[in-house]
């Protein structure tokens, strides 16, 4: 018998192998077109992605899959969770209808054009008829998944597995009680901080960005930096990319999103190399990724210590900037009243996303139609920012997630920032010292405890699991919560 | 019946659609890895690399293929060439047992280290082994491939379909000794003429690389020029890449490896885009590929007229050269002694070849053995060349060929150089005034002319009906020497 099981799951072990390091190809391809690619090579890229994805999809619904999951016995814990991973890819792509698959496919495909032009022109109802088709094949597709469950918890668990609507709404609730009194105190204080003002040049932003990305421990060994026009990391194992953009006008823009993407490539090169080449070595969840380029980005990188050490970099760079250690301190955590999600602080972020996940929850379960979405959208902001939407671009037509078809991803961003709450509570007690390695130009003291407590451990445990433990506590919202006050309310004299 | 027909075509085209753009995604890994790979990323991109290889042998040997041959009737003569593409590679890639080519994979990729190191270290003995190996491995796959015929033409119609090695020796044997004469008498002229002096910047270099990337007509909106150790274009369809290198003191490398990539990467661009994504759609042969980037090489781009554009583009971007656009001339054509293959000139770049062809002829057949290789290689050299091999670098152990397995592969340079001979010959005669476009910076004129006569047929019709039906005549080697010996002679004052 156990000769048996062995074979299956050696079997199963050599499948993985072949499909993990295709799935890496794939990526690359990605990369490769946002980054490199000629222009006129985008309509025979998509038939390359195409191809690469229908053979990914039939490895992933491979019959002998079932057989192997069957028959396999995993040898140690880390082979249970690579039965668990496998298990719950092979149910999901085999639940799905390849027919509705394929449609969905195309469908989405096309979508995101439709959407950018209806947000070119600012015009809804070029978009409904598309929205309405997508949403309507994503509540067909939760339906096959679900069998039976809720909808919406269906495609969050394609981001977030272990993780309901129910829990995330009534933590999101909590939360938005005191991110908008947090908002309105801010914005209504005497005591704003001046912005950096100049010009800064490209050459200038990548090198400092490079020097970041080092400074925070990123193995160009292992990795690239190049522009994108939307930043992004890439890959697995270990050939993990980022990308940054910049802005003349706002270096803040360059160095944070290469902070943040450096983050997510720390995850990625962190995890056990021992778990290459199977399921265990990606992240476990979009939130569990999302919680380490957050707290790269906002708990490390807009510390008061570590914006001390980026102000002289900068000063050594450019010259002088214009503000003291302190001024920049507050320049790069300026609150300002804005409509876009993409570009909000720390403070209004998790507002947008919580807005986004009731509004697509609504959508899901069928109790807010597409037709009703702009006015629904106008009404929460108005609660919620104290401001009027001017136009759909600055509405619901600012962000591509829902065109392709992304829902229940909204969430993670925000869970992302939860767990970058907790995991800093449980750095600074297990680090005291942390503020004077940052103030040092040091964050690879905080990256050696990230990749010790939690990312060296990939697909091994589930999600909030991955997080309860590296913190001893099970995560929620308060410790982001006390955070976000007491650091808005120092710099903002509350 | 027809129906029945019909759906195999349609099943083995939509086959070959999905196997094309998979090969496209394996291509693209390669130019990825030459050029902008993380270095640490190596190990896992072989691995990345095997997978891909293993899906698209998977796709080449589908039982599937064997039925659909059968009842597939093509509609027109492209279908019919499809299908004889499709038969070819069925037939070679089902002939070969798995066990062997998983062998032979393994011990090539281990080799071209071994190889690399025995190089570093003039180390015959070191390679000795592993040669052994490889070509007895070489030799059970052209056996299984030959079925009773010749070994060494099974695997020249690898790379060249529809020449045997008879053919390609009994020209060579022709072509020897006309240029073993031109080389003696050239090397002796008392006009020698003098070489181009100073330090060209890598900037510049590149700039006018892409500039004269531009002027023979390469599209960098399907393209880009990157940098690589060895220069080698890449894709094929609508994203074809090519690269270059930089040498300081040797603008000359960069520019005409710039231009030979141009014409590999101008014959991709080039086939017409009814036979994307089929087997039509990549170059029918290295020899006529290397026809393409030679003709742009050597006969248009080493041409007294282009080099008196180049010339004044030179001194434009870098100051006086201290040569006049005849002395250019001379200096960017000089003929020099030497022992390597790639740094050859015109008049001795075959000879380097024929020299291989032989003795690789000889080891396949088994008529000469690994341990007698560097023998026959420095007496054959002493023959030829006149000049005794000081060191195994400079001689057996200079190329990377016999170590990954390429036996069969050395002579389609030399077929490549011959090609060329005879489209020039046929272009002049349709293009008179070819030299006054070449000396105005358009040698796209000779872009369409070959667009138009081979590059835009792809694999439609065999390597050599390519160029017979091209040139209006069967290719032959005459035209090759004739232009060589009027070429230098002239240069040289014979």
């Amino acid at each position: 018998m156990s000769i048996h099981h062995n074979s299956a799951w050696t079997a199963l072990l050599e499948h993985e192998r072949t499909s993990w390091a295709l799935a890496q190809v794939a990526g690359r391809l990605g990369w490769d077109q946002e980054t490199t690619m000629p222009r006129g090579a985008a309509a025979q890229r998509s038939e390359e992605m195409a191809a690469m994805e229908s053979v990914l999809h039939a490895r992933r619904t491979d019959p002998r899959l079932g057989d192997w999951l069957e028959a396999a016995e995993a040898p140690d814990a880390a082979g249970a969770a690579i039965l668990r991973h496998v298990r719950r890819s092979y149910e999901r792509n085999t639940r799905v209808p390849a027919d509705l698959a394929a449609e969905i496919a195309r469908v989405t495909s096309m979508a995101q054009g439709i959407w950018a032009e209806a947000r070119a022109r600012d015009d809804v109802a070029h978009f409904l008829p598309t929205l309405t088709r997508v949403i309507a094949l994503r509540r067909e597709e939760a339906a096959a998944l679900a069998q039976g469950g809720s909808l919406y918890d269906a495609l969050l668990s394609d981001y977030e597995p272990g993780t309901s609507g129910d829990e995330v709404a009534a933590m999101f609730a909590r939360m938005r009680l005191r991110l908008v009194a947090l908002r309105e105190k801010v914005l209504g204080s005497a005591r704003q901080p001046a912005p950096l003002k100049g010009e800064f040049g490209q050459e200038g932003q990548l090198r400092l960005s490079r020097t970041l990305a080092e400074a925070f421990g990123y193995d160009f060994g292992h990795g690239r930096l190049d522009l994108a026009v939307h930043p992004f990391s890439s890959g697995s194992g270990a050939d993990v990319r980022i990308t940054t953009r910049v802005n003349p006008a706002d270096p803040f823009n360059c160095f944070y999103s290469t902070v943040h993407e450096v983050g997510h490539a720390c995850y990625e090169l962190g995890i056990d190399p021992a778990y290459h080449y199977t399921p265990l070595a990606e992240g476990v969840s979009m939130g569990v990724h999302e919680s380490q380029s957050r707290i790269y980005e906002n708990q490390l990188g807009r510390s008061r210590a570590f914006t001390g050490w980026l102000h002289a970099r900068m000063e050594a760079e450019f010259g002088p900037l214009g503000l003291d250690a302190d001024g920049f301190y507050g320049a790069v955590n300026r609150v300002q009243p804005g409509y876009i999600r993409t570009e909000a602080d720390e403070v209004q972020y998790n507002l947008h996303i919580m807005m986004r996940f009731d509004l697509e929850r609504a959508l899901i379960a069928g109790d807010l139609q597409a037709s009703d979405l702009e006015a629904a959208w106008n009404d929460r902001f108005l609660r919620d920012f104290g401001v009027a939407v001017d136009r759909p671009s600055n509405g619901m037509l600012q962000d591509v997630h829902w065109s392709v078809g992304l829902f229940g991803y909204f969430p993670t961003y925000a869970l992302g920032n939860v767990y970058a709450g907790c995991l800093m509570k449980a750095l600074r007690a297990d680090l005291p010292d942390i503020d004077e390695a940052l103030a040092q130009g040091r964050p690879t003291v905080a990256t050696a405890w990230l990749r010790d407590k939690v990312q060296q451990h990939g697909g091994l445990f589930e999600p909030r699991e991955t997080i309860a433990r590296a913190c001893g506590f099970a995560p929620t919202e308060g410790p982001l919560l006390d955070y976000l006050e007491a650091k808005f309310g120092a710099l903002y004299d509350l």
